[in-house]
């Protein structure tokens, strides 16, 4: 008998601490890696999944969008609570849809967007410490937001990404970078068609440069364009750094929400 | 040469997971363990600390109160970053300042605030899942906050507390007692004098039961009145359980804020 084979978007959740990133490697645990193990014991199917964002080790995600294909008849709903009853509990399908044929969670994607939080103030915290980087020294916002607002737009972003990854294009397309505070937690979030690996953690880094008048903002846009990693600041740890959701056009249309 | 003794106060923010609670227990994980283990390094006195609240194993700590005795002459800021530096990532001061020599933690506090997170929706989550209890079935929360108003005033908690706790006085006053949402995150926040051991996590389980219209707010008040812990719900797992702060009379006016 013919089984028709469907294409399947799922929205997930995960602690990225002990996660050695999305993509699957050899002998190391990666969220791809147990999504595809959770999909083979309800599926009964090999099956190799897609992600919006290749995420870093370390890094987490609250709507992270993943998309396989699929011969197995159960229902959308069905394969979220199969999943989620296999999965372990670091990692959670929030959301399971039917999708169309040619949705791809990667290549259909509009846009990404991070966000990465900094506690601000002399105390560690110990309830958040997992999804925070403790920076002490009070950063200047103001500051880091004119600095940021030369990173919208379509730029050579190869100052800021990891040297070595292998990327040739090095343009992106920002279309927000901005900074806000509640109490002493520090964001910043950013939307792009796409990211470089580890660009936004060398962003940050560099924008830390400019909240503490190490440089000024001219000199963040010099760094800019230089295109040299050597002149960006420090790439600042993954556990900060979250991804929270990716856009799809018409006539998907599915927008991958955190809450 | 004679020191002086001194007073001094903390405020502390843990992580309740990995402690078998607050109080020192032989060959266990404590946080007053840990402390005063700190503190021997830091102070190089052997120290004994008295909390405002003696949190059960698995409880969290936003803003726990500690007193203790030295005749270290470091100053409250060089006993901040010093403890800081020694103590362990799940455990953190957040404040430290000198007190009068009559203030104590447990003693001198005139309120103990305590807040239950309930993550009340189909999908788990994997960021905070240790910080929330999951409960999938949507709660009635009017049915719940009029039951609640049921526990304000000083009454006998008998219902709601360990069994075998020794506690021979039962009798607490609440001051406040209510259920909040947020998306899917709700919260029970409960202010009193004082509180018996598991009495907030006996509370909540019988709240639920009202809240998933398994007895009625009528029924809650029987269960209260019965002084007997056998007819009330289920204890709730301890890591949705959080100490937010205590607060403390004049003269010391020693608020412990979360922020």
């Amino acid at each position: 008998m013919h089984q028709p084979v469907r294409n399947i978007a799922l929205v997930v959740e995960y602690d990225g601490t002990d996660f050695h990133g999305f993509q699957v490697q050899p002998a190391l645990r990666t969220v791809q890696g147990e999504l595809e193990q959770g999909l083979l014991s309800v599926a009964q199917e090999q099956i190799r999944v897609a992600a919006a964002g290749r995420t870093d080790a370390g890094v987490h995600a609250l709507g992270q969008v993943v998309s396989f294909k699929t011969k197995s008849q159960l229902s959308p709903d069905a394969i979220l609570r199969a999943l989620n009853s296999v999965l372990p509990d670091d990692l959670v399908v929030k959301k399971c849809v039917e999708a169309p044929p040619d949705f791809h969670a990667r290549f259909s994607a509009r846009s990404r967007w991070y966000r990465y939080t900094i506690l601000n103030r002399p105390e560690p915290t110990a309830l958040a410490r997992a999804y925070v980087y403790h920076f002490k020294r009070r950063l200047d916002l103001e500051a880091m937001q004119m600095a940021s607002d030369l990173l919208v737009g379509t730029h050579d972003y190869a100052s800021f990404a990891r040297v070595g990854s292998g990327a040739t294009d090095t343009i992106r397309t920002v279309c927000q970078a901005s900074w806000s505070r509640l109490d002493s937690l520090v964001f910043f979030d950013i939307g792009a068609d796409g990211f470089l690996p580890q660009m936004v953690r060398g962003i940050v880094g560099t924008l830390i440069w400019v909240g503490t008048n190490k440089i000024s903002v001219d000199e963040f846009r010099e760094v800019m364009e230089a295109r040299d990693r050597k002149v960006a600041g420090p790439t600042v740890p993954a556990r900060g750094l979250c991804f929270i959701r990716a856009t799809y056009g018409v006539p998907f249309g599915f927008q991958a929400s955190a809450s």
